[in-house]
């Protein structure tokens, strides 16, 4: 992973804001809220609010913060979330079982590990200090991970309670309007995929390497509710021809005949958000849905799903302009403005679902040592997804980010972009 | 279900301190414990304090408070267990999505419905009383049920909890002294089983009927955690010879290799207890032990349990004296006392699992109406248990008294009676 | 066990006769038929065939005909069925892994020790023909089991194609009668109960004890597909009051709205029976019901089950005549007789489920050695059921057999009979 | 797809001989062997002996043989695969339920089939020809990949036998000798990858694209056991650093410690084969291994898997010579040969893994109707694998192949050949 220079006072200053903004997610909750774990994809807040703690304490102030004392001997089990090389530790699907230590306990350790890095950063031996920048680093940046997945398993948890409590109340909305759905050019040629400049990437988008691409056709927006409503009225759910196979079985055993958190009540639909039972905008993009319900739809539709290298091809030939990151507030995705031309949203509102396997990269090789279990070992049977969301903190996306899940997964910010050729 | 005639303000005051001690049960926890759910058989502390609330709001406020308004519309949603009778409900495993009402709304429920308890009894009709005391009657004895479900299910919650935090701290303990096994004659004829009293007692206890026992003999006290760790260590856990099939298969699908919540650490056995964990005092009497283990003990031991007709055989010819139970504070079962005459331990300290099947006595018919759910609806697959605990209340218990458990369940404080013939 | 004394040369024809009914059972099967198993609790046929005569290879050839060599040295590990005393063994859930060795192998396997046992008959050494009698009683008696089972087993085999292939073809039939029900006086008083006389009886028969019985009433038949049918269409399986909650959660998770094996074809009710798919006959008895649906259909009547002691006592006073057994040919249920006094059809037909656990008797302890496998260690969890069926042979049964099965078993042929106090 | 233009009379012939050749396969076999299914990605042998019948009957004789009657009614239900247009079937994990219709009637059909198919070939009309030639030439390449089918669902039955039968008897095999790994380079480029001839191929290979490929080097051959022993002996499968997190999560909980099939006994590795248990030839290629442990493996190597392109590319580069196929009649992967140029065994004795995930070549659209569910559907969740294997008839394989199965599949003839950069 590359990582910036930055003066250290900067440094310091940001750092403070990452870590306060993961509190200020987590002030509306009860107590209560922040230890359950409904399934096993979504982690109780709690655990994020330790386990974000804990990567600082275990990769930056044991091993570069002389005499450092760990703040509680039994937290590296207790909030190691997947790393092997760190040891043993609470099993993924064991987490509820954390009800001790208690919130503010938890609160006591963020503030315990938030001073030693600011001793850490105080007087900072400059050879310690060039080894350590690139980690801190990447503590930011998992952080900022974790504040989404804070959104969105908040979201999931609240959801599975019968009183569908809201997590915020609803910012003022204007009445949405509709866009209509335009397809422009993307030229072909060899395409440079992958982090190319110095600032912070993961080490899996490195590997840079050329991909020849075919011309196609972009959609200009996502896909809205009312054209995925569309697809369910016309029996999209129950027609095997648009479906992948083990995607067709999933909907059926699973009964599913709408995107997540839609309820249909009184023959109207509505869709469990953030800020409550909403009415459904057909305006807004459709979200929650899985991969196989995205790739359903653009088969019923005549068009495809992008690959990976021709959403960073697209976003090259019309760089994105600012979206609808969580820095907005709105925590939901909006609809597409009217009168304008070229590509929108392809940053913010929805993670934008590829027909693309997250694998490696040509080059890639897992960094020794803990940190390389960040990312390499992920790398099979998940899709990626291109361009960050609603729940994304803007300074945290770029053209060339992977993020990747199970084409079964619907508890993400996930929304349906289309191509053809 | 019979109940007793009472003075209203001696009902008033018993009905409070009923109440205020199942408050004083939750008050060592934090909010994050009373709301999760580890396995289906614990409900979540949070839960108890709202069901037995419902239990009186459904059955005693709505039917007989003229003008009742519900507390919370979705409460008999959210709150009811099992009665198909009062309507649709939160599945029995997915109590845990109740992070929301918080625990503090819940005490406020808890308020408003003792108040309007205190309003109900102030001038009663004498016709709505009659009908009505009874019912007030079985919610105080279910509200005592689950204060002991409440310290069970706090048990097996902290349990999992790596941190193995206590609930309380220990009472101080003399030293206790080893109480050699004897056994007593109970004489063979014909017993009147069932509850004969004009006293409470819950339907599953009535149909009165006889029984022809012949001569057996009966155990004098608890077999020990010493009785039970010399079959353990003799094999015990791997011999099929004496297990019940299904017991066996069990024991070794699940690893079980002693009673729950004991742990070997450096070569000595400790066991959790509701105090944290400690060193296995070798007199007490073996605890969480399942149906099965306590039969293959008895078969290796050369003797066998009881029926539950034997029981309460022997309960009547050795009338028990009051026990440990809940009220001592102590919280887990402890060692036979030395230099007594007669059977220890019949009441308190630990259930008693028999070699009875729950079923109907002859005569029993399920009241009508949700009441009627109450009991008989699990008449199968389960075991009947005699005597009480050290979770129990002292005053909730007497010798007609069936609990009963599948005989896979272990978090229950269950001990092991041995007869012979 | 107890068996009789018998002349060697009846005792060699009543074993060629058992031996080769085996194998007429098995006659009407393809090869393909005898090697699947669509469920764990039933057995492939071919599984049955080795199974039986591994029985009498190792119980009785090895241990008392000198020099006995086994007919292949792995049979001992393929077709144990559950002695854990003589080794290891195929699991259970594993049989139809037993493709080889072929069927005409088995057969071979069986004429072997059919000829080995002819040999050890022939001139046996007094002493240990005393020991050995009890034994080669006791592999007669489990041959006929088996044959029960395989009738069972190939049923329930045959019902999963598609096609529903007949068994055998169905003998000519009369047309049925309506019977009455009409409840006959079951004195009540002390009754003795368990295997009495000298003849072969299962060691869970003995401990022959008292039990005291109240007066009750007897249904004077099986109840009929008529009568059971009505219960379906009052809404039966839907009205949790009838239900044990596990039956009721078990028909609703199972969608069980009828007996096994009943199809409804063009708003026909038709059943699937070892002749192929039938017509519903009103007036035969209701077969192919779990215990839950036994149990729920008499609290819809206003009626209960009997226990297994109210069975053998009303058997005592009303002692039973012939009935339908598989010697009949006939193989399923058939209607009770017309103009007849008394209980009809306590024997054969349908076994009858009844409201006891299947428990030890008073004094009952297992023999030692692998035999004492054969009864004890499945009593936990299962229900008794009383007086043979249709696919039992006629000189298999007597009033005190018990035969046992889980509460949710639909596959054996079981019925209901009524009682009343 | 596309067809080859043949002579009807050679086409008669090629149809002729490859129906015969699944017979031939399924000759060893008893009856019982065809009926079985122990694991659900398994078919029983005589569903496919009559399901490869079906597709015939199914999209060729049905469509163009005027008045073509059906051989039985149920057949189209009982034999049809996944084809969701054809209409219900026998789910998958239920084929063993097909105990009837016998092997015998399945061979009636197989005789039927093939008689209409040659009537229809006799005289057939021009337009229809042309038509149909390209589905007859589809179902012939589908039997084709269902003998390779048989072969190693035959392996897997037998091999869940105790007995461990063989299913052939072994070819005489001379002693194998030690080939040194080497690496050869393959100049990177822009490669024309998918199907460009005018033979047969599948849709899936259809789309031929331009991909840009760097320089890499390719191993001169499979993988052998004895490299792979040393991966397990210095604890590959228990070293976290050289898995994909799911794989090493499924190696654990499955205690896959080797390869499928083999043995350690007294201390020396076996392996079960379609000849019996056999010692372990160290210089054979390892085989039935998953994508997991291939690529594990690769990684432990210090190298890395192909991606499919690369495959291509490298057989562009060394085109393949005629390799160790399911006509040798060896049945089991063979060492590669010493004093050899190039790249061995790039054709036959084991697919190769590639670290490609199965999805659509650009510009790929599923036909219309039934035959568009051949391959579209399963285009998620599988790797491609390359090259064909000993179980793969000759005639069938071609550069641009993509077989594919899941990453945690093992009973298929899989290897691995590595890559390095």
């Amino acid at each position: 992973m590359k990582t910036i220079s930055t003066s250290l006072a900067s440094l310091q200053s940001r750092l403070q804001k990452i870590r306060t903004q993961t509190e200020t997610i987590c002030k509306p909750l009860e107590p209560e809220d922040t230890v359950v774990q409904p399934m096993t994809d979504v982690s109780p807040p709690k655990w994020h609010l330790a386990h974000t703690t804990w990567f600082f304490e275990e990769f930056v102030l044991k091993p570069y913060l002389p005499n450092y004392k760990v703040f509680h001997p039994s937290y590296s089990y207790l909030f190691n979330s997947y790393y092997n090389s760190v040891g043993n530790r609470v099993q993924r699907d064991q987490r509820s079982t954390l009800t001790r230590p208690p919130l503010r306990e938890i609160y006591t350790f963020r503030n315990h590990v938030n001073e030693q890095l600011g001793n850490l950063l105080e007087n900072p031996n400059e050879t310690i200090l060039a080894e350590m920048l690139p980690i801190l680093e990447l503590g930011m940046q998992h952080e900022q991970q974790h504040q989404e997945l804070l959104l969105t398993d908040i979201k999931y948890i609240l959801s599975t309670n019968p009183l569908l409590p809201a997590y915020s109340s609803a910012p003022t909305s204007e009445k949405t309007q509709y866009v209509p759905a335009t397809y422009h050019e993307v030229p072909g040629g060899i395409y440079k995929i992958g982090c190319q400049g110095s600032d912070f990437c993961f080490d899996n988008e490195l590997g840079v390497h050329e991909v020849l691409i075919p011309d196609f056709k972009v959609m200009n927006r996502l896909v809205t509710n009312a054209e995925y409503l569309e697809f369910m009225e016309a029996g999209g759910y129950t027609d095997f021809r648009f479906w992948l196979d083990e995607g067709f079985t999933l909907a059926k055993t699973s009964n599913w005949q709408s995107p997540l958190y839609w309820v249909k009540q009184n023959n109207r639909w509505q869709r469990y958000s953030l800020h409550g039972l909403q009415d459904l905008d057909l305006n807004a993009p459709v979200s929650h849905i899985s991969f196989y319900e995205a790739n359903a739809y653009a088969n019923w539709a005549g068009k495809r799903l992008l690959t990976e290298s021709e959403w960073e091809a697209a976003s090259q030939a019309y760089p994105p302009a600012n979206g609808n990151f969580s820095d907005t507030g709105i925590l939901e995705p909006t609809a597409a403005k009217p009168d304008q031309n070229g590509i929108q949203q392809l940053y913010g509102d929805l993670w934008e679902w590829t027909y693309s396997a997250y694998h490696p990269y040509p080059g890639f090789s897992m960094a020794p040592g803990a940190l390389g279990e960040y990312n390499g070992k992920f790398m099979i049977n998940q899709m990626v997804l291109r361009g960050g969301s609603c729940a994304t903190p803007s300074d945290h996306i770029r053209t060339s980010y992977r993020n990747f899940f199970h084409p079964d997964k619907r508890w993400q910010f996930t929304g349906i972009r289309l191509a053809t050729t």
